[in-house]
Parts: structure tokens; sequence; C-alpha cells
């Protein structure tokens, strides 16, 4: 044996499981008084946050809830949501945030994929939690959010967020996960192939992730960070524990409504906050329409489709510094950043936004990002035109897929996460998306599977075949637009099939289009669809 | 099995040895052309540098050196020594930087207890490296490394800095350390009792603290940072792994001298720079000097004692920011800081100063800091009178102590890593420094041990008993005063002992001041410091 290696084994006092749990209780001792999350008119301190969530995983506990049991969540962007992203894992449970958007059979669907013990509704999503409940075979302990800005609805559980959390001891403590490798949160995709899959995220992974934001973002001490990114995607990217790690102060709001997002910059005097694309246009046109300037700088991260040059170009006028990231569930959100060069700012505005454009390069806690042939493994030329396959190896990675190890095996195969995107690596080493293999349509920052979609135009009796593709659109970036060919002698209508399609599924996934025509196909019948895509281009133009 | 555990175990591309050699692969791609150092007029980039370590890694290999061969350096802070901070490890060997104030005979116990394969020695340090060499008993290989500064000496090694460097092929590239907890330096400690100890450090600890002291620092990316701080301290405290962190530049210097540091601060545009408290006060009193504020806005990070109010107030009139630091050798250097609360910027001078003369808290990355009552463990209370020792638990702490299983214990006893450092703790959980247990100086940032001092005191045939305490010194910060009993008979003066210490001991620890005078004992015979330091504290009024 070495001798760096003898009688140097870990133990208890210098080897300590990663987990941005951490993170809460130090800036609670740091930084007790200081404002951790405000929401309409309420505050509440660090120190008051870590004893309610003390005190919330204590009352899971007592309830039974234990290590690797799911706590599933349909909640809006409100206290509770930033609460639970600590409470949860510090019970040693998994925390699923629900889109919800989805409809409440998907909503069903997942509840028992993941196996829900727990499944706690925010008051204004009382109906659609009640629903999906009757999809579900699981039988969760049913816990109400209550919120003091919706009416109070009925109740559809057992006892509400605030009543369980009086169960927990007051003194409560937590420990340390016993292994930095433990789930720490389940986030399903999109399904883009039929089921959404279920992501396993890992402490060590979202301990770093969480510094990474911080890092590539140059975020300082005490920022105030206003809630306009969904906590359901990808856990808010992190952001709740990010937030915690710098001792910020975390400002909720339910909505993204430009002219609320805009009062909130002011009398909440926010400095940075995440979201879509059309969250950026929404909030600059709202700050055009009134004819002045945020009050202060704001920066704000955006994924997704690149933002268009015209709307960085009209962001950085009204005072919004936007940093653009890439990332995916599989990779708990952004991982990659287009990282910005001081240098660029002297060029024209639009070479800016081309360069802006691109997804980049790997965080610094993510060890490769690399453009690789998928076939042959191997990379392809940095020359901004070969094609290849953005892949990804590191520590910020999850876990894999739950109960699929298939999907797990395939998505890690060659030792590399494979994202699906298709890329070219320019000659800086900053790679940027051409198109996507797998046949996502973004829309508002939602991914929509047109494999989904096409699944239920497919029951429609009409209806003999159909193709979903992306149609560009100025305020939602893309909407799905479907073509589609009628069964002989049968007949319908654009506004019948939209009907149909809203019963099926959710309704930001539905067409807004319809088209019908032959669709094109390959010789061995298979449909083509970029000769669709273009055309669903030149209908946009 | 758990769901969450079954078919997810870690893999490759999901799992990767946390190192900060890392930082320096990605800031290489993504800051090509960017100054990594800069020195004496001359300035290489990152991919410069990148390739440099490649290649210097190489050429150790090629040379033999492998995994936890230790890599001796004697070197001050000169491109090279930010150079071998990476290359080192890269070739899997442990880097162990050399005080370069240390007399050749403590140079040559550490070239010995270290079993050093490699020594690199700069031409400037050429004379104490050859008497190292003569004093040890290894037969490492030697590497002189030229410094364009420097006169051409004689050699002393088989081969040159550069020239091994030629060794190394252009293409090489170089591996991920297979585990995290691999050893990535050797640090010797000042060594309190007697022989000094070499304290391990782990590519785990060094990555966190690396991210740790941008985060704690709110350290943006691309600043400009000054080696004022030994690269021979704790590695400079792990910004060599933060500055690529970041994508900074280094900008290196040889020694410390205010008038070329305010020169490179003007010149060269520094934002950031780390030293000892002494170094603060010289900079501040060369700025008075000049009669003039620094260019622009300078940011300081400070440790060792704390910085007396007066000095923090000037300091800050001239344009330097302090933040105040507190850590070990066993924990990296710093890995608590006094953090700052922006409402404490409202209050008077000399309450601020009273704040951040206090070690404060630990680190985002370092999961625990405890002020505990070391006979039960138990913590003190928070009331800003009653000591107990400073305790650390997290990952920011050393892998042990190399070939002493037994001090590696006694420090981690448990469950905690033992500081020596007695404090209390404030009401507001921010600890504070009263006295340090192990009867350390610490005069111009250097630790040093009363109890080697009095050892050899103890070894001139005049004296009969010797005590070594701190004296404050305005300059120093604390100089070594030693108190002597002489034999009957004997005679000798202050001069005659100063002498004796110069040619026993590294000249930063000889006794500045030297009393005669009967010592103040205990009833048993012990003497009783505490008198000797109250008498030392007079010597200064």
């Amino acid at each position: 044996m070495s001798k760096y290696d003898q009688d140097m084994e870990p133990r208890g006092a210098n080897h300590v499981a990663l987990t941005p749990l951490s993170f809460l209780q130090r800036t609670a001792s740091v930084y007790p008084d200081r404002a951790a999350i405000r929401y309409v008119g309420t505050e509440q301190t660090w120190a008051e946050t870590f004893q309610r969530c003390c005190r919330l995983a204590d009352a899971l506990k007592q309830r039974g809830v234990g290590r690797d049991d799911t706590v599933a969540v349909l909640c809006p962007n409100t206290p509770a949501a930033v609460e639970l992203s600590f409470a949860v894992p510090m019970a040693g449970a998994v925390l699923n945030m629900i889109n919800t958007r989805l409809d409440a059979e998907m909503v069903g669907f997942i509840l028992d994929h993941g196996e829900a013990s727990v499944f706690m509704v925010d008051q204004g999503l009382a109906e659609v939690g009640e629903r999906a409940l009757r999809f579900a075979t699981v039988d969760p302990l049913v816990i109400d959010i209550e919120d003091p800005t919706q009416a109070k609805g009925s109740s559809i559980g057992e006892v509400t967020y605030e009543a369980l959390l009086e169960e927990g001891s007051i003194d409560a403590g937590w420990s340390f996960p016993p292994d930095e490798w433990d789930a720490i949160a389940l986030n399903y995709t999109s399904g883009t192939t039929g089921n959404p899959k279920g992501v396993v995220y890992h402490h060590r992974g979202a301990y770093l992730n969480a510094l990474g934001n911080a890092l590539e973002w140059s975020l300082p001490q005490n920022p105030t960070y206003l809630w306009t990114l969904p906590l359901f995607h990808c856990n808010g990217w992190c952001f709740p524990w990010t937030v915690a790690a710098v001792a910020g102060t975390n400002v909720c709001t339910r909505g993204v409504d430009p002219a609320e997002i805009i009062n909130l910059i002011a009398t909440e005097d926010i400095t940075h906050m995440c979201g879509a694309p059309i969250v950026v246009n929404m909030v600059t046109t709202e700050a055009e329409r009134r004819g002045e300037r945020l009050p202060h700088l704001v920066r704000m991260m955006t994924a997704g489709a690149a933002p268009p040059a015209a709307v960085l170009d009209r962001a950085g006028r009204i005072g919004l510094e936007i940093t653009h990231v890439y990332g995916l569930t599989e990779c708990y959100g952004p991982n990659t950043v287009c990282a910005w060069h001081p240098e660029w700012d002297e060029l024209p505005a639009e070479d800016q936004a081309v360069l802006k454009a691109r997804q980049g390069v790997p965080y610094v806690v993510q060890e490769e990002l690399a453009v690789l042939d998928p076939e042959t493994m191997e990379p392809v030329p940095a020359d901004g035109e070969t094609i290849g396959e953005i892949m990804m190896r590191g520590n910020v990675l999850m876990k894999g897929y739950l109960k699929n190890p298939t999907a797990t095996s395939e998505a890690f195969a060659g030792g590399y996460f494979h994202t699906g995107d298709l890329a070219v690596l320019h000659p800086d080493g900053y790679a940027e998306i051409h198109d996507r293999s797998k046949d996502i349509i973004i829309s508002g920052g939602e991914n929509i599977s047109s494999i989904e979609v096409e699944g239920v135009l497919y029951r429609h009796p009409a209806i003999s075949a159909a193709a979903v593709v992306a149609r560009p659109d100025d305020h939602w970036g893309e909407t799905p637009c479907a073509f589609v060919e009628l069964r002989e002698g049968s007949d319908t209508t654009e506004l019948e099939i939209i009907d149909f399609c809203r019963d099926h599924m959710a309704h930001f996934k539905v067409p807004k289009t319809v088209v019908f025509e032959e669709l094109p196909k390959t010789s061995t019948g298979k449909i083509q669809k970029f000769v669709l895509r273009e055309r669903a281009r030149d209908l946009s133009d």
C-alpha cells in the first residue's frame, strides 16, 4: 500500500456526503434573520425556513415516510415548493415535482410509476389532483397545500400542509444522507416515445450543479431571485439550492405574468431570474409597452430555443442581461453555458446575438461535453459544419431512469450520456444545436413530444395517418403543427380535431394548426418529416 | 434493494473523480487565448499553460514518476510554481511545495520524510537546495528552475525545468485520478512539537475548497489575481485551482515588495489578492506614503492574526476591501470566513473592525465548524465568553498526516478535526479565537513554534531554562521574545544568543528580544507562560 493511502481511509470527520441540504443549514446559521422567501406580502427568514423544513421532515418521518419513499408534489412556485425542495430529502425521501400543466391522466401515470407515498396538492390544482388520484392505482397520503391567494376550495387531502408541519417536533434536527449517491429527486421527462421516463437525481449532482449555477453566473452573495422558472422543471434548475448556497432571497410568484414580473423587479429589488425565451420576450415587450427601462440591471438565465437576435437586443435595451444556458432533465437542467468573452462586448449587436445563440461549453462542475458521431463515438471536427450528437460525461448527470434499466443503459452507452440533440462544434469549442433527433417541439418553454401528439391523433376515427412537427411562432417559439391524412369517406374539421386533442392531452400540447393533405413518404413508406418541417415553416412566413 | 438503487450504480459516464485539474482543461478549452500567467513582461495563455502542464506531466512520467511519488519544489511565486500545481498531480504524483524561508536542515528533513523522488529548485534558492540535499539521505532527481530575473548561478540539477518540459510529448494528454481520495499535495506544518508533520491533501478537498474560495469571495469570472501569498502556504490556499476555475489571470511576483505590489495593481489591473495582515499593512503604508488611493478597488483576503481596527480602516481608505478568513494547513488554508452582512456597512468603523476581526463561520463547502469543550466534546454556549476549541468536520480536511497514524488519529479524535485554537462562540454563531493552545507565534504571516525555538535555546551551554512567547509588534504582528535563566557562573549577551539561534534555525524564527531573568513557575515547577506573555506585552507598550 502506498504511504499516501496507509492509515488514510476516509472517516466521519473528513468525508461527508455532498448534499445541497447542507446549504440550508449553513445559511440559516450565518444569516438567520435574512429573508429566505417572500410571497404576496409575507416574508420568512432563513432561520424560520430551516426550522419549518426540519419540522416538515420530522412530520413526514412520523407518518412513516423514509429513505427512498416518493413524495409527489403538484404545486406552482409558492413558498411550499421552495421548502419541499429541502424538507422532503431531509426526511430521506425523494421529491417528485410534477408539471402543473399536465392532464390528470398523465399525473396519475406519474403517481403510479413513482409509487408515490405522499401526494401534496396546491389548492388551486385540487381538481386535477383529485382526478389524477382516480386514474392512479396507488393510494398516497394526500396533503392540501393552502395558499392565501386561492379561494378556499374543497379539500381533497387528509391533512393540510400547515397542520402536517405542526405534527413535526419543534426541536427536530435532520441527518445528512448516508451516501451522496442517494436519490434526492425524481423528475419526469416530457415523454418522447410514449410514456415519460422518471429521471433520478443524486445528492452529489444536485450539490455540484447548484454551485455550478452560482459560479457560471458570477452570482454574488445575497442575490434576490425571482421564481419565473417553474420549480417542476428539473427542480427549478437546482436554483432552490443555489439561492440557499449564496444566502439569497427567493421571491415566489404563482404565474408568469409580465406586468407582475416588472412590478416585482421594482418592489422586491430583483437581481436575478431564469426562464424560457418566451418569458424574456414577454418581459421585454411589457417594458417597451410602458416605455421604460427596468429600474436596475436584472440578470436572466434562459434555455431552450436560443433567443432570437432581435429579442436579445431589445432585452439589453430595457436592462435585462441574458445568459444563455442549455441542458436537459437528465443533467439537472442547465449544465452547459454560452460562456461570454468580455471582448465580445465590442462586437456589433447582431454578431453578439449569433455568438450568444450557441449552446456553448460545459459548466466548470461538469467534466466533459463532446459532439460525437453517434455511430463511431468519434468527435466530429470542430468546423462549425459537421453534425454530431451532443454527449456528456461528468458528475452532473442523473443516476438513471427509474425502473427502466434498458433506457438507462442506452442513455449511457459508450461511456457518455446521449442527449439526442444534434449539433455542430465551432472552431472555438462552442457547441450549437442544429436539429433534434427526438422530434421535440418546444412551445413556451415546455417540451412537447410530437410522437405523443401523433399517438392521440391516430386514435381519432377519421384519421388514417398523422405527423406533427414544430411550426415557428413569434410568441411561443414553436407550436405543434399536425399534418393528417383522412380515411376514405371520412370527414372532419380542424376545430373538431383540436377539440378531440384537448380532451386527450394537456392543453399546451394541442396542435395549433391542422393541415389536411397526403403525407410525403419515402419509398419504404416512412413519413418524411423534414419535408413537413419546411411546409410548417412556410406557413409561418 | 430500493427502486432508487436498482440498476443505478455509478458508471464512467455519470461519476468522475472530483479534481481541480479539470478546471485547467476546461478553461484552456473555453478561454484558450486569455492570459493565464503574467510575469516580468512575459505572458502565456491558458491553452499554452495547459499544453505545458501536459508536457511536464508526460516528461515526469517518462522519467519514472507515477502515482503517489513525491515531487518536492523549492520555488517562490513564479510561473513554474503555478504550472506545477497542475503538472505534478497530472502525472499522478504528489506536489510538495516547501517553505522557501526554511533552513537547509529542515528542507533536508522534509525531502527525507516525504521520500522525494524529484526535487525542483528555483535558481535563486540553489544554495539552500544544495545544502538541503547534503543533509538528506534521499537521492531525488534534481531539476533547476531557471528564472529570467536571476543571475545564472551554478547548476545543482541534472536537467533544467524547460529541458525537462521538452522531453514531454507535445501531444500528451492526461488522465483523471482513479479516485478523488487520491493524494494531490503534501504540505508540512511549522512543527509545533518538534518535527513538522506532513499534511496530505486529497483531490476532492482541493476541488471543493478551490470552488469555496470563489463562492465566499463572490469572485466573478475572469479576475486578475496577484500572487502576494506564498504558493508554499497550503498550495497558495488552493488559489492556483480557484483562478483556473473562474478563468482568471495569475500575476506572479517573487517577493512581497509593497512598491512593486502597488505598481502591479496599476499596470496589471489587479482585482484580487491574498496575504498575511502584514502585507495589508505594508501596501496600505506605501499607498499612504505616496499620498494616493489605489487606482481601483482591490479585494484582499487575509488570514492569521486578525488585522487591527486601525489597519482595516486605513486599508479601506486607500481602496483595499478586506475579507478576513481563517484556516490551518490541515484544512487547505482558509475554510472559514468572517462572512459579511451588508447591514454592517452602516456601523461605525471601529464596530465594523470588531466584527471583522472574528474568524467567523465555515465556508459553504465545509459542513461544520464547532467550538467544543475538548474534554467532553460538548458545544460551548454561544455567549461570546466561554472558551472551547475550534473543531471542524467536512470535506475540506486533510487525508491525514503522512506516516503518522498516531497524530492523525489524535487530530480526528471524536469525529472532529481538532484545530488546537481556543475560541469563543458569539451569539450570532461567529467564532473568535482568544488564545492558541499550541504556543504558536505568528510573525509576518509565518507560524513559529515557541517549542522549537526553546529547544534550540536549551542547547546553548549558558542557558538553564528558557521560554519563548509572542511579543506584539506593529510591523510583524508578533515576534518571538525569549526569557532565559542562565546557569550559575555563566555569562552571555543578547547578541550572542541571537547569533547562536541564527546558526540553528530559519532566520524568521530567531527571537528579536532576549530577556535575562528568573522564570515565573508554578509550585510544581511549570513555567507560567501567561505571566511572560504579559511581560512581553508590557515591553511593547
